[in-house]
């Protein structure tokens, strides 16, 4: 099974450490290929930034389905694009927080999700709202971090998450984190000794999801949300568009 | 006042439509110019499409702010990437689905959305979700049509969306009907007329709401959802981007 | 176009406030009429005044649609009777309460109240539910003043209102202030300046919202929430309404 | 123990009809006393009418409490002015609709309403979201019948509104059905008989639940929602709402 | 009328404790039995224990049903296995949770619920929601007592309630308190005088409800949720339920 | 890795059919066990028999937990006591149902279920809302088919389960469907065919989301909703849970 991993910022130092997580937990027989988007910004943290790169991504899903993978995984913790990207795609394309939250449903009774500036809060609110998942979340804890603060993983980086995460077990009845930013990489299973509860990577917990479709031998349904949109011109775009 | 309407697709019977409606419903002393993306489909009517057109789209929403403007519609019932535009604008953005939804809960209990191809449901589902305004919508009719196919005005188009309005109406609880589709420009009030209930259109609703807004002398809040992103650069993209 | 402000209090002070600042921000050439029930209570803070005020606020709405008006609005922020007054009148007629919800839902992700009267919340949680706006209210404040004492702008006024309001803003996740009382008239835009974020006059709002409807050309759906009532006999009330 | 029943229009048939059934149901020990407005139309078909009668049903309910009752109901199945009745009264005050309603809920997973015209569905949907129990009602069920066609019992009027119960039981999931008009006293035993599932009188419901909270010693909370509202002079109202 | 009591768990004092409190408020013709389960623990606090208690609870249904009983009660907080219970009984089965909480809905706008251990909160959360009456709940305040710590009244439980209560009002909004253990009898009425707001014993609602039915000649529906089962041979249970 | 699947009624032929299912999805290198419960009913399809069958289900899950198993999982679509097990057990256990639901999650917007008879249909809406998946959601279709129905797999059940499918899809707008009941194995994929849409099989996805968690090395959280209960004499029951 190959698996295509894409990050879609432009840094190679997340690029990397979301491919070692990936193999890290990745079964020996799945073949883990992680690229990034070829332009954009090196890190997503507001909607301006998510909304500007979806044509460098949709450049990376095409090349998916053109390339002998088995499924893609977006590896941003706000999915971006994840439903147009499934239009357009004929193997089964993941969001990395869809799986973590899905898989924290089965784990607890509530999770939170851990994760960087405050500004992002509305955007994670409404990606559990499309999930459906608001019954199921305790509440999302923001700090101060950029994503590229994890580039480089250091010892604060792991206090102050676990902190925020220690909030969320003991006042807003957290049983499970969901670790917020696809850059985290590495520190689930240390802040899950911390801390007592499991905790839970966004990027490992896609992996192994799309193990499991693969296995199962099951994509996306294409008669309605996902179908494949008309043939149309996209004038001055990537003549790529124009054939899918 | 001058507002800056944007048709995030590449159509120029479109935009020539929208700008017929939303010139018809201005004040006179607002002035109304009204463009689409450089590039581009000729039609939205997919999450893929919708993604895709961020870009463009943007560089519009740039100029609009540059260019003295008061307020910026983005005439397309999808709402695209509204508060990614949000963030890097100064000025009221608004889109004509939120804008026609809000004023259409003024006038009933309960409003349906009359619109495009049967794919671009969850779409509006979202939306809808997204609005807050589940409990306020009846129902959503789709048609067999696209965008393109309400270019030129056919009695067809009258003929069927007004069916499809009225057992929206006779069926679903409906006591307001949207028209669904920034294209749909010009059959608000023949279609009122058959139906005997309000019909509303977008561009319409968005352009007294950008009055509204103007008069009052408000623009969207910048402290959280709509803050503006940091700077940084955006490898490849269009130069304007790093300096927003 | 020429609007009926109706003040469903007695109170003459509050009164004069609400027609400044309806005229502050009306077209110059909207006229604008602002009247008083003819009997009733200084001031409306519970859910008894809230209800034994219909009788005489029924009899402006009718005047309101015996005298050439093309629009009228209630400017109390219960919205009392609202959808009752609809159904006897064939002109628009518009709640403060919600003409300020659903412009606050533009111009941010989450708006609060700030207000009067701590007992008054559970009749505000019940406003917001009607009008389906549950997901973009992040809080109600409230504050030891009553209506009356708006009657007077003093300091502490603004003060106490913008230290509840900056509450909201730093810990409730507000972006958008709406204020809760028709009687707090001209302190929207000092508030907003020492905030930082928009500040909506319920009033204001009403009146730019019930000039696009009439510019619109729209009224209220007559099918079925407001549809008139069948004629009736009301032994022991004024004779307008025998013929309603 | 002595229950005020009120019924808030001002037909004698329809107060005689509540009066039997409250009598046929209540322990004989239970004293009734049935009394309908001074003033008012014969019946509330609308929320014009709704509201409009608060003044006399106010009275009524100042009467209760100065007159030596231990509980008073409001038997108009819009349970109207019920919170606010509570705010000037000492005894319990309850609604035969939120009292069916209750009930109703202990007797089956979901339960329908059977009721009066088509223009009256908005505000039950809102009187049930109100009472926080939209996932417990399957449907509401409306007919051609108004209030006052219920004032003589006829065989059609059991046919149709078992007819529409039928509808509710077989489509839409209803377990137990509410009757969903105060005037319908006397069918809901006949009507359960053809159905074979539970039918319940809002008044025979109110009846229980009042003889319920006066033998369990309570009565509703006086801290927020329904606290007694400060003493103000109602300036051309009847005297006695200057003392409350 | 004869009602059948049923503590679901094997505590002597409990089940004293709660016969104590059921005929305190029963009328004097009611005939209160309160029994306990043959087998079990001697209290049920968590999810575990609620489901094992499943099988000696059903062999006291079914003797109420065999034994000239006219309703059931559940003496648990939990409402155990409920619509299960209603599954195989003709005659009227109620929670002591689901009693409390409707009569709560009339007494208040919001009510709390006053409990013991923490790791209850998941289960009543569930149980509110499967009411369908989170909009009716202000909070859940939970305590480090046991079920069997109320079974000999101390100071101290009257006063760490009553805290936990207070805090509930003074910052949660409640209304009205639903003390949530069957074992906390005797507690309500001092603990309403402390308060100033009522608080109800779930075991004396339920008495007051099954009275009210029965009154009212009605059981639960029999059409879908609570159907009898289809006969069939439960291979190595108590032979009772072969036949059921 | 080493799987314990308990299918929690006592048919040979449906735990037969279970084992070959999930042996047919599961990787070569997992070990599935699959036993069913010593003791109940052949099939559940009540409330009453989902109940009764907690004792001997626990008896399997301890015996899970003393023989060296990795994970455990129910195998019977109402997930029964799934959150009690939880509670005893070290090791994950796993509901088939919430499993399909999850990954039905990451393939359409919507999913329906098609399952056994009617009167089922209350169990599963509330484990639909248990799991937080009300929006994901588009219909339950049920049929006359009861479980034991699908020990022989017959051309009628594919036909039967596949129109009522087909209905979903074309008038739920159901994109994906799960089949729910754990003894419809072996039919998702000649269904999936038939129709266009994946099926998804309970037992199949529970069994992949085992192997995901074991990968993982995560386990259910045990600080709040499934921690483990106190320990206490169960008077009556097998010696095996006074030492849990």
């Amino acid at each position: 099974m190959k698996l295509l991993i894409i990050n879609p910022n432009t840094s190679d130092e997340m690029t990397s450490n979301i491919d070692s997580i990936a193999k890290k937990y990745a079964r020996k027989e799945t073949e883990i290929v992680t690229v990034h988007s070829r332009k954009g910004p090196v890190s997503i943290e507001s909607q301006f930034e998510e909304a500007i790169i979806a044509e460098p991504l949709f450049e990376r899903i095409i090349e998916g389905n053109q390339n002998d993978y088995d499924a893609i995984i977006i590896a941003c913790y706000g999915d971006p694009h994840l439903y147009a990207a499934r239009e357009i795609s004929d193997i089964p394309v993941l969001g990395v927080a869809e799986c973590s939250m899905h898989i924290a449903s089965l784990l607890g009774y509530k999770f939170s999700i851990v994760t960087i500036i405050e500004s992002t809060r509305p955007m994670l609110e409404e990606l559990i709202k499309k999930n459906g998942l608001e019954s199921r979340c305790a509440s999302i804890k923001t700090t101060a971090f950029s994503p590229t603060d994890f580039e480089k993983q250091s010892d604060d980086v792991l206090k102050v998450l676990t902190e925020a995460a220690k909030d969320a077990v003991e006042n807003d009845g957290a049983e499970v984190i969901c670790l917020g930013c696809a850059g985290m990489a590495g520190i689930d299973k240390p802040m899950s000794e911390k801390l007592g509860v499991p905790v839970l990577d966004g990027v490992a917990c896609a992996v192994k999801m799309a193990e499991t479709l693969v296995d199962y031998g099951v994509t996306h349904s294409k008669v309605k949300a996902f179908s494949r949109p008309r043939k149309k011109e996209f004038k001055g775009f990537n003549n790529l568009f124009n054939n899918i």
